[in-house]
């Protein structure tokens, strides 16, 4: 059996472990919390910081092959582990570019790949000479994470909020639609894409609301979109799966945000929605088979289950069995003991023949499930 | 979260706590092999013998509530915790029932439900009084499982072959379908049934060929089955998953053959072909949470990975990535790291639009994907 490691314990080191169960792999899962979300569902649990070198090197030496579930991991380790001999998927140097801003930023650049026009800032100093490419948004180039580390500079005014460190300052674009694509690079060459999600967003709160797929958006956009995705794939050289978030601007041009170079949460709906999930799709790219089809079951709505505003503490959910009455309805709760505002604590799929109607039960069920404390 | 036990860590137990990593809920399992197929995916693996008092009664004290994944378990323990208050779906006086053929026998009979002649023999030599009884099945009443513990008495040459032992002379039913219904009950006596399950035997080697669903039965005779199926379920006063297995004879008649308390081989395909699995659904009834869904998403084949013959020892498997490389078909291995004759070490779902097309797949798969040592 294939000895597979994973750096980092949580839903999305859980979701692959559901799936790895399927295949002869014997797993290994490394983080710092003994009770985190993957740690019972592998064969070997190894209590260690997925930033430190010696902890990742230490875990890694003895497997074949070792992946990521979150992308701020000791890269010099994973370098030297696939200098060694272990795959390293995604390999070291695109996990390098992908979680600095600046080398991301350069990379779709470098690749005729369309992205917001930008400029390298490295102190917040360096900002006030960019008044007249207002409004922007700046970015640290590392250590950001879901919504950290990014801040809309809309005038001068707001010049004081940038970041004092290095990052990039982004022009604003007029956003219509956020959109992701998953895709999977296998060790061969063989790429295969997702249909497209929608993610749709509460413009009061700026958190997601629900996604969507497949995506509603014109059939132009959708080409351009996928010939888009296609680009990064290609640009990209190393086996592994991808997230690609998009952004639809309001006269239908198509940028690239950001890649993720992981299974992702635009992807928790392809367990019940695809023919083949984003981990299984990860296995199958590990374990060197064949890659599987990315093909829409039918169509799904998903929200993620965050703590409610507070409610600090041990965490318990209410309406779930109500939610769970909704026919095609699938609860993913995550296994965390402890709730706290905007925590991700879990998310529901809903399948169906119309994605109307299904987004209308997935804010029902917005309402009706609760994680409080 | 509510602790719940399973007796035993073969594949069905693996297979429930894959599924178990989606709710609120603390597993432990008990079993008498510390590499058994279920035992790195729960949370707590309790080394012992389902099979003795002390074991099974000390396992179960502390928990809130306890099922099984195979029937030899230790009844009396199971009868002991549930009177101390344990949730023990399957209740005890089921399993009692079901583990003997004598009891099961009598409770269709009490109950209306069809099931083929029989009569109650206490040892071989009572045999011989039923030479115009015959052709017959000779079936122990404890004890048998997979085949194991009956023998067909053709004619009365055949009647050594009798077992020396309680159990069961039944008429011999000229089969011309098997078929299985999976069914679902909960504490609050809802019920629900899975659609029917057509069984296909290799005739010369007498072992599962494949299975597929929807079965192919004339109309009538499906509601034959499902009037049956629902007798079986109203019958059943005890919350659980259930499977019963039907013959259907060359004149349509339908007859129960026996019911297993608990997930089964007929059931796997629940996992990718219906809304709701069978491994989801009796999570939902030991979370006292609504009944899923069963209908079918797809029509489905699915066959069985069992060991070649004339190989024993560390498994390997040959054929994988050609298998991987078919559409909408789920390899399913239970990580059982050696093989013998005949082991069940595995199963491959495939799912379609056209059950004559999954038929020819599935004996495709049978043939280029290989278990041996």
């Amino acid at each position: 059996m294939q000895k597979t490691g994973i750096l980092g314990g949580g839903q999305l080191g859980r979701m692959l472990l559901q799936q790895a169960a399927n295949y002869p792999v014997e797993t290994y899962i490394m983080e710092n919390d003994p009770e985190c979300p993957a740690a019972h569902l592998c064969h070997h649990f190894v209590l260690g910081d997925i930033r430190n070198y010696e902890d990742v090197y230490n875990f890694g030496k003895g497997l074949d092959a070792i992946t990521i579930e979150i992308e701020s991991v000791n890269v010099e380790a994973l370098e030297r582990l696939e200098a060694e001999g272990v795959k390293v998927y995604p390999q070291p140097s695109i996990l390098r570019l992908i979680k600095n801003k600046i080398l991301q930023k350069e990379f779709y650049k470098q690749h005729d790949i369309p992205t917001a026009e930008y400029v390298v800032v490295q102190h917040k100093k360096e900002l006030e000479q960019y008044s007249a490419f207002l409004p922007a948004v700046n970015k640290i180039a590392e250590g950001g994470y879901d919504g950290r580390g990014v801040v809309i500079i809309k005038n001068e005014r707001d010049l004081e909020k940038g970041f004092d460190a290095p990052g990039i300052l982004e022009k604003l674009i007029s956003v219509q639609k956020e959109i992701s694509v998953i895709i999977a690079k296998s060790a061969d060459g063989q790429t295969a894409f997702y249909p497209p999600v929608e993610m749709v967003f509460d413009p009061r709160l700026n958190l997601l609301n629900y996604q969507v797929c497949p995506a509603d958006v014109p059939e132009n956009t959708l080409w351009r979109i996928e010939a888009i995705a296609l680009k990064v794939a290609k640009a990209l050289k190393s086996p592994g799966l991808f997230a690609v978030e998009l952004l639809v601007d309001t006269n239908q041009a198509v940028y690239v945000n950001e890649t993720a170079p992981r299974v992702h949460n635009s992807g928790h709906h392809t367990i019940e929605a695809n023919a083949c999930s984003q981990y299984d799709m990860l296995w199958r790219i590990l374990l060197g088979y064949p890659l599987g089809n990315t093909a829409v079951i039918k169509p799904s709505a998903l929200v993620n289950l965050v703590g409610e505003n507070n409610y600090n503490g041990e965490v318990q959910y209410l309406g779930l069995p109500e939610t769970l009455a909704i026919d095609n309805t699938y609860v993913h709760l995550y296994g965390k003991k402890q709730t706290k505002p905007g925590r991700k604590m879990g998310h529901v799929t809903l399948t169906g023949d119309h994605t109307k109607d299904l987004i209308r039960k997935a804010l029902l069920i917005k309402e009706q499930l609760r994680v409080i404390a």
